[in-house]
């Protein structure tokens, strides 16, 4: 009889040991390094040395992973993070395309995680797209109540209850199909479940899509603060059917454009100059605007977390105006406002402040407000918040480091950002008076 | 101006921007690859091509970061996960040595979480080896309830609340000092807060110091099963002071035995034979009986999880009559048990099993009766569990996959074991059926 080592490898073979699969084979380079041709008015794409993001058009000679020559997938973007790479395949109506979810499943069950608001929209959809000629796939779902303020352990704990009632095992997938706060949370709980299983984003707003769905950081908010718990957890994919938008109020529209906007500020001013002369386009959902804005959005991201997964440094630029954002958002409940539109109003803030320490001209300071007047979102916090209050609830934000605040803060030409703790204390005294009443 | 990624880089140098430290070095291979000398009768370590950890006596030439030559530390093992990496101290009186634990903690703020029975003993202890000659470093503890019944999440809650209202930054530690359910609790703890912050564990019983510290599993229980919310997620180290095992009850002890003896059953022949001449020495506390036994474990577990840290097969082992074991641990109600009791029933069970499947011989599974009754623990399910109840509560076990039960049962001569779901289920349902009345 064999001894332990081959017994095991023996047991490995025979039985589904391998819980955790290796990952599908992604699309051959030579496919994905094709640029997107120009549809609509707007700059090349800037390059950098740092380069590490493959982005492509779909061609005829479909290589093994990529969609059909049929398929109407206008974009993938690969997020490049060694064996945790996945690819963001951007495109109408990719949710008529069954195959392209149904390669990313793991196992046999789905569970689909989303709310009362988009269930009645899309979760049939779904349902039919995972299971359309697949009779092994089961899913279930559980239908969370809308909004921030359900970010919360007592909700998570909903995912757990139904995945483990339902006796989901390692070898399942979860889908998140919603907005930002549906990602985050289904993302947690595939974090957690089992210490790990699967998980699938189907983002439904442009705030999702441009940024929340992609990257990885996952969490709830603590009643003390955003997002204080949670995990880096990267999905097996990212399928953004822009025709979701359709049904997105104006409002969550706006929201999403603040994130759109940052993306501009901290790294790529042609991105911005294209936003300050299509944001009409943009706010009027024109297909061929929204595209873009969303390609270019997920790109820059893509190569900010392929450099900086965990942040420990550049991936913390993506949180411009997000220090005095989160205060807002935790200062006036969860949910009072949303949140690019504390974004908005935060970004401001930054900018305002970068001003003051003269590391920007006016004139940058002036196009942000423009620039966010135009998308109607609000270029100051509201009322209840006090300098007190924003000292209070930025003290406990994630950036803090032995009790010294950093800052994303805008420094140079449009386009140029940095992370630091070194600015004068006074300065962000100045900034908060100069917004606040109290 | 400079533009933008020069500012970054800038900024990062100028600011403490690297919110995750690189870890310290270890010590030097040539001192960590001296084995430790017989103290006792025990046989020579088993040497295996796939040994990957080192374990060290420490030398008098003292390289950087091995204890000082004056140093408790009798034996280091090191767990090798790359740039995870991290050594398990092993010695009597290691919470006198306050620069063994402070060249751990990264940042200037503690948080020990612990319980309402090993706070009064040793918190004080702890607080000074963290601070002692040490200003820069504050401590704030949390003290749970005690037992496997709060392994919750209202309890973790605790812990991130302390650590919000008290404001801790990315830069902290947690410490987890006590049992497995603290070490469980607070590593899922620093794993989520902030997305993750850095931990030491300090386990004060034989189970914490033989198997739950080591190897970076963490998590809490759902009411339905044990385990099932969590993730893996190393700590910076892990101190053994087996001076804490003076103030732990017997029956705690024997709870811990049963790890022990696992690790012989499924590995390590000659473990297991020095176990059957010695369990009267261990529960008699004789400290070179116990040093041996917790140093040849934490070597055992070790070079496992270095193998295969997510549990992809062969960790699975490492749940010898866990299975059977979490089953009674929920079906009773956490903590009418201790873990170890129910793992040694457990234990049994497999060993039945696997006796019925024809893979082991039967003196084998005697020796498994015997070993477990001279440690005085139980080798029978209580009356409360029925065949049914073990059957509902394994179908939702984490190593369930695609709704095969996959278990870990003795095959071939004394360690040796398989991790398998290719067994005949009716045996499963004979060795349920002889030890439940019903």
């Amino acid at each position: 009889m064999a001894g332990s080592a081959s017994s095991l490898l023996a047991a490995a073979a025979s039985s589904s040991c391998a819980a955790i699969s290796p990952r599908l084979p992604r699309g051959a380079p030579a496919a994905a390094s094709v640029s997107s041709p120009s549809r609509h008015p707007c700059p090349p794409i800037r390059s950098s040395p740092a380069r590490r993001l493959r982005t492509g058009f779909v061609a005829s000679a479909v290589p093994t992973m990529q969609p059909p020559a049929e398929s109407k997938v206008s974009t993938v973007v690969e997020v490049d993070l060694g064996d945790r790479s996945y690819p963001i395949y951007i495109g109408a109506g990719l949710l008529d395309e069954p195959e392209l979810l149904q390669r990313h499943v793991h196992g046999k069950r789905v569970l689909v995680v989303t709310n009362t608001t988009v269930a009645p929209l899309y979760l049939e959809k779904v349902t039919w797209a995972l299971t359309h000629n697949n009779p092994n796939v089961s899913v279930e779902s559980v239908i969370l109540p809308d909004g921030e303020k359900y970010k919360d352990m007592d909700t998570l704990m909903k995912v757990f209850d139904k995945a483990v009632e339902s006796r989901f095992d390692r070898r399942c997938t979860f889908v998140a199909l919603g907005g930002g706060v549906i990602g985050d949370m289904c993302g947690f709980a595939a974090a957690a479940f089992l210490r790990g299983v699967n998980f699938i984003q189907i983002p439904t707003t442009l705030m999702a899509q441009v940024d929340s769905s992609v990257g990885g950081k996952t969490g709830i908010n603590h009643p003390l603060g955003k997002n204080l718990i949670g995990a880096f957890y990267q999905p097996q994919c990212v399928l953004v059917d822009t025709d979701t938008l359709n049904t997105l109020p104006n409002r969550e529209l706006a929201s999403g454009v603040s994130e759109v906007v940052k993306y501009g500020l901290i790294r790529d001013a042609p991105f911005f100059e294209w936003q300050e002369k299509n944001m009409q386009a943009l706010l009027a959902r024109e297909p061929s605007a929204l595209a873009y804005a969303i390609k270019r959005s997920c790109e820059n991201k893509a190569e900010v977390v392929a450099q900086d997964e965990k942040e420990s440094g550049l991936r913390a630029t993506l949180n411009l105006g997000h220090t005095f954002g989160h205060a807002i958002e935790t200062g006036t409940g969860y949910g009072a406002w949303l949140h690019g539109e504390a974004v908005a109003a935060g970004t401001v803030m930054a900018a305002d402040m970068s001003h003051r320490l003269g590391w920007i001209d006016e004139s940058i300071k002036k196009r942000v407000i423009d620039i966010l007047e135009q998308a109607k979102l609000p270029i100051t916090p509201p009322e209840a918040m006090t300098v007190e209050k924003f000292k209070n609830i930025m003290a406990v934000d994630k950036k803090v480091a032995d009790g010294l605040l950093r800052l994303i803060l805008l420094k140079g030409p449009l386009g140029s950002c940095v992370f630091t703790g070194d600015y004068d204390r006074n300065v962000l005294d100045e900034t908060l008076h100069a917004f606040c009443d109290k």
